[in-house]
């Protein structure tokens, strides 16, 4: 009999989000599952790591059918270092972040707690998936996600990842029969356009709230933009490499090493 | 005459550390500076974000020879967003960011505030440049960084830079002399080996303190590492399309879309 994969399951939303349970849920039935999630919601909180205070870390026992469940005051990376570091006795076989209550797609990438906690697994040689639905919303329905969630998750324990690839996968906000299928898709260009709130505090202290537009710059077909405005569920390998190796050979013509 | 340009200067580790003042002292050679950087040191923020909470800005007269200096209660990345929308009439012609007090090569880039803030610029379409010191002294020496800094800054405000790049500039921690020049880099394959150091409160409470070990994985003499250790600036070109194209190929041989 084969022996049932070891899987690690964290978030950004939160070890109490919706999202995460209903990923719980679908990991349960592919493997052994241990859970190591922010105990508050970490949003935009990208590549984040705590080095400059202290993190606590509490044992849940909500779920008897999950082997080790943990919520950590860290970030979503703080989360994955400390559960392969001090928790989990092997690597796990696979990671998954989410499901977040949002996008994650084009640009967002480089602001989710949820994709960087993916892209640290990754980093750590561990096959990872990112997932989150275009539903903002606490009450979000994750059920129209579970079948591709599950059929993406078992093709990566079967077949693995490539070296230094991590999946962001994005899901639409439709019924599970709208849903056309999967497509695998590079990252929009896309640019947030910020607005800054300006308020008054009680005591007549300025003060700011971060807020924006979502503004698709990319015309492809071939972009997760596309595929999920056109009733698809995309999936986009994602690297931590973050060279631009095409343009070393632009910046080798520059006369950088003169002595003028 | 030419019109002289506009650099906006920002880092991670705040707005009084002596790596930013060394910075902006270069800037003034080169153009108008407006400063906006953290009010309290934000290193390993990565490309966080703050949208749940609040963002305070205080307008800070130290320097008579700069046109605008601010501090701001967020992220370096917030402080980008907040400099570019809300406070420089025209987009800026470069953005810096640093010098940081410490290495953010190879793939300390993922985790640095630094090069998140650069990043940033580079998305709102700002040539930007972060730069580091390999010495995590507060009262490291950053007189040796001035010559190369310029000249790195001179050649973005003259050539530009590729569509999409950032760059990602380490300096090593040696005398100007002993300097061999710079080098043109890929990221080195790098992880950080993490260690928690488990304490306990004075109430009895355990919480632990991240720690780690950089191990370098790569034996190349193109990367980022080669470079420092031989005595070299190292120049890495970063993107932020984090699409791993290369693995599109692959992911399309699946069977996602099968029926079974």
């Amino acid at each position: 009999m084969k022996k049932k994969p070891l899987i690690l399951v964290t978030n950004d939303d939160g070890i109490s989000a919706p999202g995460i349970r209903a990923l719980i849920a679908i990991m349960k039935e592919l493997g052994d599952v241990v859970v190591v999630a922010p105990d508050s919601p970490q949003s935009g909180t990208g590549h984040a790591i705590t080095i400059n205070n202290t993190l606590y870390i509490n044992k849940i026992d909500i779920d008897p059918d999950i082997d080790a469940e943990y919520s950590c005051s860290g970030t979503p990376v703080d989360c994955v270092k400390f559960a392969v570091n001090e928790i989990m006795q092997q690597k796990p076989d696979l990671c998954v972040s989410g499901i977040n209550h949002g996008s994650n797609s084009s640009i967002n990438v480089i602001y989710s707690g949820t994709m960087s906690a993916a892209v640290e697994a990754g980093i750590e040689g561990i096959p990872a998936i990112g997932f989150s639905l275009l539903d903002y919303d606490w009450n979000a329905d994750f059920e129209p996600c579970k079948t591709f969630v599950r059929k993406i998750a078992s093709e990566v324990l079967e077949n693995g990842l490539p070296e230094g690839v991590i999946l962001n996968v994005n899901l639409p906000k439709l019924p599970e029969s709208d849903i056309k299928g999967i497509k695998i898709c590079r990252q929009a260009k896309a640019i947030w356009q910020e607005s800054f709130d300006k308020r008054k505090t009680p005591h007549g202290k300025d003060y700011y709230w971060l807020s924006g537009k979502f503004v698709n710059l990319d015309n492809g077909e071939d972009t997760d933009e596309w595929a999920l405005a056109n009733g698809y569920v995309s999936v986009v390998p994602v690297q931590y490499d973050l060279t631009a190796h095409h343009a070393i050979q632009v910046l080798n013509g520059w006369e950088l090493n003169s002595k003028e």
